[in-house]
């Protein structure tokens, strides 16, 4: 069945109005008719099944048939803090992170980031960014959009982290040496409801003084397995991880 | 240090030959100069630090300084037969799943694949491939390049099933099920060596007559977390899952 969120505001009592560009879906792609059944979803974790009751050109009107309790959101809040990636890899980071589970993304402008945004090309990344989470959500049958955070300098990153119970970033040179944090061991100390913040380097990774800021911040230094990873694979490894480790490792033991 | 593969017929005790487009990579892209090192791979696992010694137009000869003793290979042998997928996705599972540890890859001609390849699609397909992997196998510095199997079919993926250990598929039914098998509980029984062997499903997932013959073929339904992913999200899921259970979970417990 297919899933739309639907802000807050436009639910009253069992009644739930669609407007925007999910009418088209619903009318266009899906070619729904009233009567038929779609999942709707509020942005605070609400979901139901709900049948088409009236079609309008730019609102369609849904009535609750049975509240859903579903529980597909990872225990732990990860976001991502991504530093800035060339090309459109970051659409890929947001799409496949939404699939695997984070809780907010953030746009990291770092040393070695090729890219520079200007505030032109932020307003019009972030439309395109906020679409890709929504529809990732909705194809991933979540029951949250992610949160998307303006783009954040290092500063930006530091002050961020003093909101999360852990902060670690992926640093290419511990994977290196023999001497480098587990992140099992990160992982195992977390609890449910904690929030843990991850930052992932650019292609040429971190700049030296942003390693020694973040450790000097509290961020601790954890490999992600042994391979080099690029960029945008780094934050995938990370969240999937996560995911096992919460959602499948405790399972059946 | 870049990392090239060269094909063991060209190794000759500490000398390196290097031929073909790795010869244009090293003079053009890296721009190396006699006395520059590189690192050179062969396909079995061995690998050196080598000084280039000798550059002619369509070969370089280069000379073993330094015998390395690498450990950056999956304790498991893992296999990601792909039910094939829509436009390039798996160009991107290749490259992806290449960085993320995979052995081999069989992509799997399914009842719902929407692409169906001819023969003449095959050897072009392979050819392209074939060049994925082995750049990303030097890029995430892996001391062994994935092997690369010919399509196959489900009478084929379960033949070569045969081979492996344990075999498994990701069947979405499972993920929206109470009863499914843990990932985990598969994994905790894998011991280093052993072989599994993955199938993930195109877009529309299994067919029922797959799955049914996946099961009375020995293969086991298991669930990669509680989201629904799509089909090139999924082997990514798996491969770093098992990456984090071998490779970082039993690191500092």
């Amino acid at each position: 069945m297919q899933r739309y969120f639907v802000s807050s505001s436009n639910w009253n009592g069992n009644e739930v109005t669609i407007q925007g560009e999910d009418v088209h879906h619903i009318v266009k792609v899906m070619r729904n008719k009233p009567g038929d059944n779609i999942i709707c979803n509020d942005e605070l974790g609400k979901s139901a099944i709900c049948e088409i009751k009236q079609m309008e050109v730019s609102s369609i009107i849904a009535e609750v048939l049975e509240w859903l309790d579903e529980d597909v959101e990872m225990p732990i809040h990860v976001t991502i803090a991504q530093g800035l990636p060339k090309g459109d890899k970051l659409d890929l980071i947001l799409q496949k992170g939404t699939e695997l589970g984070a809780s907010a993304f953030i746009p990291f402008q770092s040393d070695r980031s090729v890219v520079v945004w200007d505030n032109k090309k932020i307003v019009k990344k972030m439309t395109r960014f906020s679409k890709i989470v929504k529809e990732a959500s909705e194809q991933s049958h979540r029951t949250r959009i992610p949160t998307l955070h303006e783009p954040m300098n290092l500063d930006g990153i530091i002050k961020e982290g003093l909101l999360y119970d852990r902060k670690i970033f992926a640093y290419e040179e511990e994977a290196k040496g023999e001497h480098y944090h587990s992140f099992a061991s990160i992982l195992k100390d977390l609890v449910k409801g904690q929030k843990l913040l991850i930052v992932i380097g650019p292609e040429g990774g971190f700049s030296e003084t942003e390693a020694q800021q973040l450790k000097s911040n509290g961020f601790e230094t954890v490999r992600l397995g042994p391979r080099i990873l690029r960029t945008e694979t780094a934050p995938l490894y990370a969240l999937a991880s996560i995911s096992y480790h919460f959602e499948e490792f405790h399972i059946n033991e």
